[in-house]
């Protein structure tokens, strides 16, 4: 399989792309890489170019650029050919550490939407705590669509489930609405249709709506939800952890307690802690319902965080999933177009 | 100041309430209590009813009461008469730790909205953790509404600036909107028009979109959002700080390292940190937009939150805040309108 990377996105690239993508090559024979960035910058960081294909970008998409804007006229840059080689069957995947808005245009744009699939979904995996037999989620959409109708959540619960399956390996993966509250007549009116579409969906095991509190105590294996609430759900999670974290090290430190444990002995409480709560573990967050595999991790991503998500990706490929889903929505076309008329 | 309470509402209802109130009074010389609830069970429980008059509630509205409907129907029941001495102006405020959605319901049905006011907000007081001149927030609309329009969330930031003012004493607040990104131009088109309304308005000190991963870290003194979104987001905070906490005191515990600290030594940490994400300490959920302070604690509330809230609703009265509000609306009934109307 190959894979083409963006080579230039994220804080730390090219040095901690290129570093990952070498790791992850040395990890996964079967893979090769299409590395698409600026020559004079990546050629000297590479240390062996084996199935390492520099593929020379001259312009940079930056973390500030407008994302359409940046994809329809940078047509030089890493993102942009990247996604193209994914379109024109040269590669099976891409992945990027890039600008969020621009990686998604250019998958949306470029990769393009699986037929019958009218969002594309942003998926994260996150941790669950201290369930012995579940050890995260997804949820999505975590932000590709602040706009979303009620028929795209029902598809994101079909996505959702796929890639639960194929990915994750949860044999029958339950799927819930987050909601505000667990009731059936809960939410506004649009939640009410979701609810209803999703319980009539024999090919979704719907256990019913899930409130926000309950995400990380395991209420389901896919969480669905429109872009916006997961984006704020999301962003919640992540900014409660790191503030609870910073105040329990502190408390410790500043009670004179850190002083009679030891720096050193607290250190592996917090590194279990903070490896409990990072999902970059699980790889970077995908934008499920291309045509192809499209995967973006934190602009933060150092060396080790790429090689997990070309496993994820890896994962993603082999899974065939992306052809699975295309199946799925070519079989179902009659049922989507019934559903979506019924969701207007 | 006269308080009419619910005592036969939340899940230590009524013992606690009781002891909660007397707390109160003797804590607050120059209020009068008048407590409704059913005789039998609430006049034992009263060990001195100096300013405190026990108020006969045959009925009890119970947790799992369709809202609207019990508050129509059970005219006798200890929410529905409370908040119908706060409308008869018999009492200055209504309190209740007992079924959420018909506290509301009593709220805005018999307390009554204030004129120009289209939706009350549920306000919520949270933590901001480490930040040395700021030690809370407030967000609005936390769930009194699923379906919240664009104007509503306007009409927000007016009721949640006059709150912080009134309330926690912060001379001008800073009012943020909860987004999926800080840029003026992020969320669907409903939030860049809320955002453009309080860019316009000089009377609100508009800091511009807030990310919910910003929260804890005091991005503002007013959040105001809508009432899905808010729901969702305050879950995810509460339910990640209890997670959290588990996991760092199991890692402690399962690690050894809780056997050479000592327990009775950690305890004050995990108390300290307890205490800074409790947000009972400030209070209850104010409905704010109501002709009076309507407030709601949590079903688990027990006697000292009980008291904490009491304290927080004379700061309500003694603020007229409610008043200030309903002069605010009744002299900008014009320009309320316009807005209302260029927001459609």
């Amino acid at each position: 399989m190959k894979i083409a990377v963006d080579a230039m996105g994220g804080d730390y690239a090219p040095a901690e792309i290129v570093k990952g993508i070498e790791l992850a090559r040395d990890a996964y024979p079967d893979i090769e890489f299409l590395l698409y960035g600026q020559e004079e910058k990546v050629q000297p960081l590479l240390q062996d170019s084996t199935r390492i294909k520099l593929m020379p970008a001259p312009e940079v998409i930056a973390m500030e650029d407008e994302p359409v804007r940046a994809v329809r006229r940078k047509k030089n840059s890493s993102i942009v050919l990247a996604a193209t080689a994914v379109r024109e069957g040269e590669a099976d995947a891409f992945f990027s550490a890039g600008n969020t808005g621009a990686v998604l245009a250019a998958g949306l744009l470029i990769v393009g939407r699986i037929k019958g699939i009218d969002r594309p979904g942003l998926t994260t995996t996150l941790p669950v705590l201290q369930k012995p037999d579940q050890s995260s989620f997804v949820m999505l959409d975590v932000g590709a669509n602040a706009d979303t109708k009620p028929f795209n959540v029902v598809q994101y619960a079909i996505m959702g489930q796929y890639y639960a399956q194929s990915v994750m390996h949860v044999e029958n993966p339950r799927v819930g609405l987050l909601n505000n509250g667990t009731e059936a007549d809960k939410g506004d009116k649009n939640h009410r249709a979701i609810h209803e579409a999703l319980s009539a969906m024999d090919e979704i095991n719907f256990v019913g709506n899930v409130e926000s509190r309950e995400l990380l105590n395991g209420a389901a294996d896919v969480v669905v939800t429109d872009g916006f609430t997961g984006n704020a759900t999301l962003k919640a999670i992540e900014g409660t952890a790191l503030s609870m974290l910073k105040l329990i090290k502190g408390e410790i430190m500043s009670g004179g307690l850190g002083g009679k444990i030891g720096a050193s002995m607290l250190k592996p409480v917090f590194r279990n802690v903070q490896s409990a709560m990072d999902y970059s573990q699980y790889g970077g967050a995908v934008l499920l319902g291309l045509k192809a595999p499209v995967v973006k991790t934190h602009g933060s991503t150092k060396a080790p965080t790429v090689k997990n998500t070309i496993g994820q990706i890896h994962e993603l490929i082999a899974s065939k999933s992306a052809d699975q889903l295309v199946t799925y929505f070519a079989e179902h076309g009659e049922q989507m177009s019934a559903l979506k008329e019924s969701l207007k």
